[in-house]
């Protein structure tokens, strides 16, 4: 199941500027990992803000509540949860090229 | 999967009398069916408003889709909905009380 | 009577670490003793909040404000409560399966 | 149990004047009812809008809406409900001088 | 003349603990006398909020300003004003049971 | 007592031309009325709204609503109103140059 | 360059069941037309609403601008648009993975 | 002075089609003037909009409320009007290079 | 040119007791001025809010952000401005009464 | 491609008086070599507020955030993008006097 997900992290910027730097990097090799798992598919800076906005690929709920848990970034960031339903014409899409 | 799901079905009552009537009765009668299913697990009524909110327990946000796109009223209803995770102590009570 | 009731609990993450380890610990106790009690019935996280929503039962609002007042996460809590109204399809349910 | 309850008629403004006229009669003998029944027991008239806001009186969410559900003008009307528990110092009060 | 008013006391809780409770206990000594001088005529806490709504009564928007300047919770009270004029009804009522 | 009012008379503009045209000339002869009862003291056009706001002063919300009813504007208009209380240095300056 | 594209077609549902009909089954043409020209890439329903939210990659405003204007149901859409910028990590990746 | 104006042409669309084309037609002969006058000095689609967004350069509000007014389109247009001061950095360029 | 302008001095009851103090008094100070300039025509307090609101007669948009840039107040100030037209019935009445 | 963009630095106003000034001095060289690369074309101040908004052309999304990275402020700005289209009148305008 997707979800559209709004992460915003300006609360890091108040950080003390090393602790920010880890915060930051921790949630790059993070982020590199749900890549790689194919959890965070497809993702954007939103530009003038420091949030990004993405879709994120997980089985339900709970299992997105557990991945959004295990960001270094959670503490500072808010976060926006949108669920998304399967367009009939993407799916008349996949099925017609599997 | 819970989705906290809000129906307003104030449009419905810009129907005609009899038009209204129709789609009241077979909305009740598919709700009943919901029930039945487990789908509508709890709802109630807003006081004051032409809306109800409730739990609705699906397998994910398509199979939500097309539970709502299957409602008599949806032509006349503004729905939101609201992904829910499993809380930890509603799962720790669970795992005790199987 | 029930009450739909929203509680946002991002400001305990502004206590030191181990005040806020101390709150939510005495949180879980009192959540579990409002379950036990049939007060707190129904209840879920939001994905990517750090907030519930849930359902609580009791005898009208003085009753609602005298358990939301014994939560020790109460002065870091924002509160949302919704009133709700039996819907006359669950009435009618009960009715028939007492 | 209170509620504050602010009920804007302004959509029985749309109706044509003599159905207009009707409804509002109607709602004033039904209001009658409700301030002799001491159900609607403080009222007022919020100046510029077509609308008023009042303290209810009733048991609780399923009795206010079935008051609500009651009123000529409730197909007309945009209804705001909320709750509203007893203040310790009214309270204290009432116990000083019953 | 009548205004709804609502006083949300959030920001005093964030008041070291001794000067929380004197400004509440200097508070509850001034609704008093509020209350006593029929200012003050009738107030709710809002469940879950830090807040209370209420009616007072003064002579106008001068009058109300200098009672609200003299409560010792102001400066750390958000607080809204809605002006009220008395609904045909209430008024009919007080004529036929003055 | 001075209120400021803000009077959106966008839902004229739906009547048929003739009407429109009639409700507006009856509004300027109400307004010349009120300006010459010292009534609507200072009034200004919202540039590229349908729209006015301007100071009212009556004695009380009461003589307000009683003004605000007689504008045959009234029925297409969404108005509202935010009470003003003296500011102590206009009270100041009035008292040195009364 | 991307945009996030929420579009809401509720009003395509006040049209005759013919028209409506219609507008739909040109408005899919018009997206496998898009699909297949790789500007409409990633695109979902929305539960509960009249509404699909997706990414589209075009040249640039004017370009987004001309494609939209070229959707059937455009007259009857309520169209949020949202500019993205590529993520640094996703650049990193494509730059690893070309 | 310059004002942003937001012109939302939206209701235009609720006409029959001649009418419409009629009133845009009017529209464009209107802003070609008001161009050439120097008085649209910049101005833009807002992608997925049946708005514009521009710069208009005119005496004061007077000046621009009679312009608006002058507007084919008026009777159908939201209009969003912000005054804007000059930027110190473009009056030190524009002393610079005048 | 006329604006309406809200000016919430909230802010600077966060300042320390003696800085506040000077902010107020130096404030008045500059308001007297501007009284006597004939800029700060009318002007009221928000019962309930730290807040003023009144009538400034400026040159344009750059007198305006010139002279509010001037107030002691203004580093501790949220401020609203709305830009005024004036009121043909305004006009016609001065045009009568010279 | 153009882009509407509204800087609000309110927070660096919270910085210490050298720090703020230094951000300051260094925001407004930035500003002029924007302005001489013809990216930063048209801004103002918005009267009032500690903010400008302004017209900003880049090539894209990527740009923008780009440029928007180098500002100085940007640690403490709140930046709102809004993405401009060409309007075929200015683009007559200008295929008429290129």
């Amino acid at each position: 199941m997707d979800f559209l997900v709004r992460v915003d992290a300006s609360r890091a910027y108040d950080l003390p500027a090393d602790d920010r730097k880890d915060v930051i990097e921790q949630e790059r090799v993070r982020g590199r990992e749900l890549m790689a798992e194919g959890v965070l598919r497809h993702f954007w800076r939103l530009p003038g803000k420091r949030a990004n906005i993405g879709v994120w690929t997980v089985a339900d709920a709970d299992a997105l509540e557990e991945v959004l848990d295990s960001l270094p970034i959670r503490p500072y960031a808010d976060i926006d949860v949108t669920p998304l339903a399967t367009h009939p014409m993407v799916a008349a899409a996949k099925a017609a090229h599997p």
